[in-house]
């Protein structure tokens, strides 16, 4: 049995997110598991696909990580190729590689960079209306702020207060190493990287710098939600379908701080 | 009644094209219409938009112009957020203006620019794959044989060739004022601006160029073709979803060529 490693692009609009469910065949997971079971000549089930991490229903990915142990006669490129020809349009193999045999996608992964748009202008977007969020009120977007509110969040934190899961027993501390706003045309994007993210962090960091650069919050109220610990201190959730899983790391995070 | 301006944008996917039509009410104009006519109150197909040309099922626009005569008490702006609230994600108004009462979106253009985009990666582009023709066949195009073919067919020519529509009547001459490739990663783009553009007259050029590219036909038969004035000589017809209606001029030929 060899181990593989993916490199997956994916417009997550029509599927419940990345993680295989028994009541759903929609995930991206159990996507590539069945056609990876029908290259192997296994049946569904037998091939299993393990990624960096979930990604929620809606969330899209440039850059997801994934790996598993099969046996086929095929090339590298061959697997790429037979996975695009039987995935459906929206799920895309951009390389396959052969990975060392103790390579795992998730506990090997270093760090993670996402991405979460926020659109500012006065229309709709077309073009990325599955991939930008579209606040309801037209309010006007303070980037300098949602910047140095930004700059309270970097470093290592416990980030119980940007946590949705509430019976989260294990650790809430992580390290952002950086936390960028980007702003061009009608959007501000705002570009995560860390070395993990709690569930559905990405998202209230983009609804808390939101709510900053709308002016409902002061950039320094972030030192006091980050002590609150309580997912009641921080600010909404971002809409799912604003953030995109950029880039997973697997080299040291000394690298990662130059990306 | 005034007279009003529309600058449109729309994903053509899930349409039947611009123009409406009986049996169908999955048209951009039909949706415009129906909006607009409850807008001022008034039974729908009362209120006629005039779009600057058809486009064909499945063509998007970032720069449709449309008019349309009709009575409201509300603003400009307020028309425009009317209609982006009512009309569908996928059809955005970018901007509404009192034109002159003569102002004709159709008799008063005076040139077009269409985008034609061609993917040429290895794998498939998950987030552009309704605006993007991704060719069955991996064949390397060759961008500066395309480019020379590109050469023949700027300027005033008799467009016969690249017509589907064998009943054309009209004169079939058309004046390319320029004709121009553009490789960015894994894409090329033909961009054409134009006086003028025949039945699927872009995306015939656009899948003749590509047959350049791919090395199939010379840039020199571009004369030849030209010269035969039949549908048969020219290449394929590229499909509708790589091709978008960029901008649409009212002013002079002269201004454009320096866009």
């Amino acid at each position: 049995m060899k181990n593989y490693r993916f490199l997956i692009q994916y417009d997550g609009t029509r599927y419940d997110g990345w993680q295989k469910q028994r009541n759903t065949g929609r995930t991206i997971q159990g996507r590539l598991e069945a056609v990876l079971a029908k290259l192997c000549g296994c049946p569904e089930g037998e091939i299993e696909v393990q990624g960096s991490g979930r990604t929620d229903a809606g969330v899209h990915a440039r850059g997801q990580v994934a790996n598993a142990r099969m046996d086929t006669p095929l090339s590298c490129a061959g697997i790429r190729d037979y996975l695009n020809q039987y995935l459906p349009a929206d799920i895309s193999v951009v390389s396959v590689t052969e990975a060392d045999g103790r390579f795992h996608s998730r506990l090997n992964a270093r760090a993670k960079t996402y991405r979460y748009r926020i659109y500012t202008g006065d229309t709709k977007p077309v073009f990325d209306r599955n991939y930008i969020w579209v606040p309801a009120k037209k309010t006007p977007l303070y980037v300098p702020d949602m910047e140095r509110a930004a700059r309270f969040l970097e470093g290592e934190h416990d980030f119980k207060s940007f946590c949705a899961n509430r019976q989260m027993k294990k650790s809430t501390v992580r390290r952002i190493y950086s936390l960028r706003m980007e702003q061009t045309g009608e959007e501000i994007c705002m570009i995560a990287t860390g070395n993990g993210f709690l569930y559905n962090m990405v998202r209230i960091l983009a609804g808390t710098l939101y709510e900053v650069g709308a002016g409902e919050r002061k950039p320094e109220e972030m030192e006091q939600i980050l002590k609150a610990r309580d997912r009641q201190a921080a600010g909404m959730l971002a809409p799912a379908k604003g953030l995109t899983l950029e880039k997973v790391y697997y080299e040291e995070p000394s690298v990662v701080s130059t990306v």
